[in-house]
């Protein structure tokens, strides 16, 4: 695991590799980074980065190397299916100079659920990056492949959703620096009426991150103010005083 | 406009980068991906590169330097408002070597919208990289920023959409390689059992892109298989051999 076992204060940090040329030409809409960035965000860990690209194996592979070196978690999603436009296992075994081989469980696995009907196509299918671990559960059978801090998750939502469970379960004693805790305040005053009063918390609570949200034509409110943090104290805190520099008829609500 | 000018035939590229905390946080479902990958893919551009990264002036400006210089046009979603979080005109110019400037036409918009009411705040909106240009069409009236290449689109996805418009007219007489073609066939195969047939029609019409998409539990079809190019005699010529490799009863559609 990248950094952890470094700095175990510091917080557990994520990316996630998101592939396919279907996603890239806008003939499918992403569907998997909403599941995994709240998957993320419960579990305190912080996803800050996400990069989405072709099927392409050289640059899959080089994002995979430079991605699970500066995160603690990389999630691949897409490309490990057996047609030859998957190609994230062979790329994350050449991130990792590892060559790609036929696992003996995961094959057995395929032809007990083909039987006589099972072909090559099918057995690619077991093909991990050497020395990748299969990660499963009792309610999630079919085995999820992780090489080190890598995650090679399936494209298909269905099956992503399916699978994160048992990511989120391994995953969770690892994470370090405890949960995120959020708050929210919904006002009608406008972003460039609000600057000050923002610039105003953020400069007197560091630690807490503080955000600015427009919204279009809604008639509940014009601007949602977001305070983030791993203190509740400090992010209640935070939010209190925020509340307390608005003006009479705010807020509109308060979370 | 980064290599265009160097080889013409070369089609033409983008890249996306997609600021915000609260995509990465889960908190907001990123909205205008899918909108920008349709338009780019009806130009004839191919969108080979997205990245989504944090309110972080370092980070945004390091990703546009890189992807600016290795596409012809980067399209950066998010953090054009006044408040502190909204860091993209500066990363920009950051990225670029120039300040971050009031330009006097914008904030002359700005004080005739505001009225009275104008504030500091509201005049941050009229900062720039010094040198940009300022893009507006009788449509769409207020301008959209750009700097050489790279163009500065608001997050708010309806605000996204209006403007979008612009950028389409402005790079349309821009854009080298000709519009991409789109066949596609639906069987009821599976990826296993097609991959020969796939390997087969890949091998033998080169410059043809083949994609296979599995679908999750639907009646209609297992798997949805894509032809894609630019030469439509050549993606016809594709899909129709692969046809011609299905067995009795398929496709169960063909476009």
């Amino acid at each position: 695991m990248a950094q952890a076992h470094d700095s175990p204060e510091r917080p557990s940090t994520a990316a996630a590799l998101v592939i396919g040329n279907e996603l890239l030409s806008g003939k499918v809409v992403e569907a998997n980074l909403p599941v995994l960035a709240r998957a993320m965000r419960e579990l305190g860990v912080e996803l800050s980065r996400v990069v989405m690209v072709m099927d392409d194996i050289d640059v899959i592979a080089r994002e995979v190397r430079s991605l699970a070196a500066t995160h603690d978690w990389l999630f691949t999603s897409g490309g490990v299916g057996p047609t030859h436009d998957d190609v994230t296992i062979e790329a994350v075994a050449a991130a990792f100079g590892v060559r790609a081989v036929v696992d003996p469980g995961l094959a057995g696995m395929i032809r007990d659920h083909y039987g006589d009907a099972t072909t090559e196509g099918h057995l690619r299918m077991a093909l991990v990056p050497e020395g990748a671990s299969l990660e499963s559960s009792e309610a999630v059978r079919w085995p999820t492949v992780r090489y080190q801090n890598v995650w090679l998750l399936p494209g298909i939502p269905e099956v992503f959703r399916m699978k994160l469970p048992v990511v989120v379960e391994r995953i969770t004693p690892l994470v370090r620096g405890g949960a995120f805790v959020s708050r929210a305040v919904y006002t009608q005053m406008d972003e460039g009426d609000l600057k000050p009063l923002l610039d105003a918390v953020v400069a007197r609570h560091p630690g807490v991150s503080v955000g600015s949200y427009p919204k279009w034509r809604d008639p509940a409110y014009k601007t949602k103010i977001t305070f983030d943090g791993r203190d509740a104290a400090r992010v209640d805190a935070a939010r209190d005083a925020f509340v307390q520099t608005l003006p009479a008829g705010e807020p509109q609500r308060v979370e």
